[in-house]
């Protein structure tokens, strides 16, 4: 990119900021997955049609444009990996409507998650999608990943709750799709296309979000299992009980030991499994499915089950779930966070399979998340600066990804693809299923301007996570 | 089509059936919509390679392929509007695979709906979407319309139950989409784009769908209004008061009437609506929340409200409602049957508009469905022979589907857009929300082989019904 381009981006930018300092293109070259790319210009974006003449300009000079929010990727979705321009869509934070008539949330991108579900909250409603990153993630990032969370369970993903969006092509044309209103038919559902797009098909400027009433109470059983497979035992018991929890997670004994030395709290670290459920809904619903669930627990071989009576010990209860991945970092400084996704019933048999993985390669690997719908989260801590180390995680990821495809699951249940998992791609899809992707970005985005480098494996091209 | 091409298909179709007969041809010419149109050939298939390569051959010889179902299609989607092959996915029939772990079903398309919610039910699992339609009409065809129904008040429709699907491309490549997991970001989500695309975009050969535990308890609430706009305001008060119904219909004094004279219940065809209000989950909450329910009936003036006490007197109060389509046919033989759908917030203005515009075109209007989630369906009764009548029936048509739009919502809440609503896309999407499915259209079918003549319309292309 040359001063010339700069210059012209300068004059279409009045109301947000174009950065070019060195030191600030260097904060907007990494996310939480791996790899620093150093943008040529960052631009803090404000308004939707000046974004849209960027985008023009873009398109005419082949500059490519890597919008982001606060790049929380945990799958390099906002990495510039070809350079160009960063759009810094977080500085467009400024609207949350709330409509309680149509129960819906009108909202743009750059806008916190959290701040979503306290303004629902606060007038009985609910923003169900909770990704645990939502006190610093922004929507507009949730929507580009299509990012889960807990109550995936009971509630879906962020994209089971978009109704409508604003989308600036990658022509730079203002497009609108779906709408206020929850059912829709007309035509193609573009706005479930781009939601989990993450940025290659459009820039996402407003959404409108579907909200739910608040479920008046909720309670939590906490379960300790000897062995883990008979904590997989007990989660299959569950979800085939009639009763569906809001919440239904696993912590593993490493996760466990983790947390333990992160911040001792009395968890069971001779345990093989601890799960936690939270169930919601009417008050009397609740309390009756709670003891079903503690019952289940034991019928299967629980070592211990809680039912925590105040918020306080509930708070406790949830707060070793939160801790995990603050905790996991203390061991080694790099972490690999996959969500590999497999069907519920094939759970112990992946749980069995992580093991076997983590003792052939020799890795430190934690295994905790969203059991309940089969999105496990193993986690590789390692060194990056250790190459010999680094090459043993390049073949555990590679076998873990192998082992979730084979037993009929996902690369991803909820971080997306980005660079991370493009290389594998195929092997899920096969190509003639790829090449129909494919089609629609080459048909949107012809010069390839909308965050290149995702999603779409380069010819041969392999993880590395070695140098 | 000449006899060479038949002579191929014939001998590429060996399991199922080849028809050229006239009366066969006739008996696929129409679906539940407006309009005949004869196709070339008929196909009854049965086996997905042999679907795969007589697509690879139409797509060859430039021969549209017109995928169908049982035809119950409000909109126009099975009509063979350009000639060609009808492929009779009906007799695609043999294929429901529960499995009660991992909450799935894997369907082949021609079986009927109604199929689904048997087998999922015998095992106390539950498949939420219910078009009306649903034991007649087979799941293919709810998945090319995304089908809603009732229960899309608090389970959403089709689209939100479909995690994985077998789609043989206009090309006849047979690939895969999604897949067992209730969770899969793994590139863009060609299953909710395929699903609601009215067979343009591919041939639906199987399908996984989510199921959920079936709601252990129900309960019915009728209430009955003198004024429509109490009624609107009653539904309005349910919404927003943190409880969500499984459904809450809507029926209008003509609806009542038509009714009544169909077969006498004892309606109260003096008031002008009844709401009719499903709640579904744990029995304690289901009786709190009908008590509740009643009470804010009550409150905005509701002249009677009942709560039936037997399964008896419950599927008394639930038959009016499931009568008002076969009752109205017996006024007039020709029935426009609407699904333009509005936020919430405005379907009390809606009602108003509609009235209005029975008034001013003098039409048979009558005015019922799914209100909770705004999905009104406003029914013209007419009669096809008269065509000063029908010439009435298209304004009062086109001002419906104006009025939606204005009110913020949309042209088609779940009957799909096929022929009937083509010509008014532009008018909700823009040229350039539209030009983007075009690209899509374009890039997977370049010859415009499947389906065409739907959801797009020819250029200068107007609603015509009365010829």
């Amino acid at each position: 990119m040359d001063k010339g381009n700069i210059k012209e981006i300068n004059e279409i930018i009045t109301i947000g900021r174009v950065l070019t300092d060195p030191s600030d293109l260097f904060s907007y070259s990494f996310d939480a997955s791996f790899g620093t790319y150093i943008p040529e210009v960052v631009v803090q974006a404000k308004d939707v049609h000046e974004i849209a003449e960027l985008v023009k300009f873009a398109n005419r000079a082949l500059i490519p444009i890597t919008p982001r929010g606060q790049a929380t990727s945990l799958s390099g979705g906002p990495l510039p990996v070809n350079g160009g321009i960063v759009l810094d869509m977080s500085t467009m934070n400024e609207l949350i409507e709330i409509d309680t008539e149509d129960l819906t949330a009108v909202v743009s991108p750059g806008v916190l998650t959290s701040k979503i579900h306290q303004a629902a909250e606060k007038v009985g409603l609910m923003y169900p999608p909770d990704p645990s990153s939502s006190h610093v993630s922004t929507i507009g990032g949730n929507l580009a990943e299509n990012s889960g969370g807990p109550r995936g369970l009971k509630y879906g993903v962020t994209k089971d709750y978009v109704i409508g969006l604003e989308v600036i092509t990658p022509q730079g044309e203002i497009i609108h799709t779906g709408g206020r209103t929850v059912k829709n038919v007309t035509g193609y559902d573009l706005t479930k296309l781009i939601v989990g797009s993450e940025g290659t098909l459009g820039i996402i400027t407003k959404a409108i979000l579907r909200l739910i009433p608040k479920p008046p109470a909720s309670e939590t059983v906490m379960a300790i299992f000897d062995s883990l497979m008979d904590a997989g035992a007990a989660i299959s018991k569950i979800l085939t009980s009639g009763i569906l929890p809001a919440k239904l997670e696993l912590m593993d004994q490493a996760s466990m030991e983790a947390v333990e030395n992160y911040e001792p709290s009395g968890l069971p670290i001779d345990a093989e499994a601890m799960i936690l459920i939270e169930l919601d809904g009417h008050p009397a619903a609740v309390k009756d499915e709670a003891q079903k669930v503690s019952h289940l627990c034991l019928e299967v071989g629980a070592r211990k089950v809680k039912i925590p009576q105040t918020e306080t010990e509930k708070a406790d209860v949830w707060k070793a779930r939160k801790l995990v991945s603050p905790a996991i970092v203390r061991i080694k400084p790099t972490k690999i966070s996959e969500d590999a996704t497999v069907p519920r019933s094939k759970i112990p048999e992946m749980c069995r399979r992580l093991q076997e993985i983590k003792r052939k390669y020799n890795i430190h690997l934690v295994v905790f998340g969203h059991a309940g719908d089969g999105n496990l989260h193993p986690n590789i801590i390692a060194d990056k600066s250790d190459k010999e180390e680094m090459k043993r995680v390049e073949q555990a990821v590679t076998e873990i990804f192998q082992s979730a495809i084979e037993l009929g699951g996902t690369l991803s249940g909820e971080h997306g693809i980005g660079t991370m998992k493009s290389p594998f791609m195929e092997m899920e899809l096969g190509e003639a299923g790829l090449d129909m992707m494919k089609k629609i970005k080459h048909a949107w985005d012809p010069n390839n301007i909308l965050n290149p480098g995702k999603i779409f494996p380069q010819p041969g091209q392999k993880l590395v996570l070695s140098e």
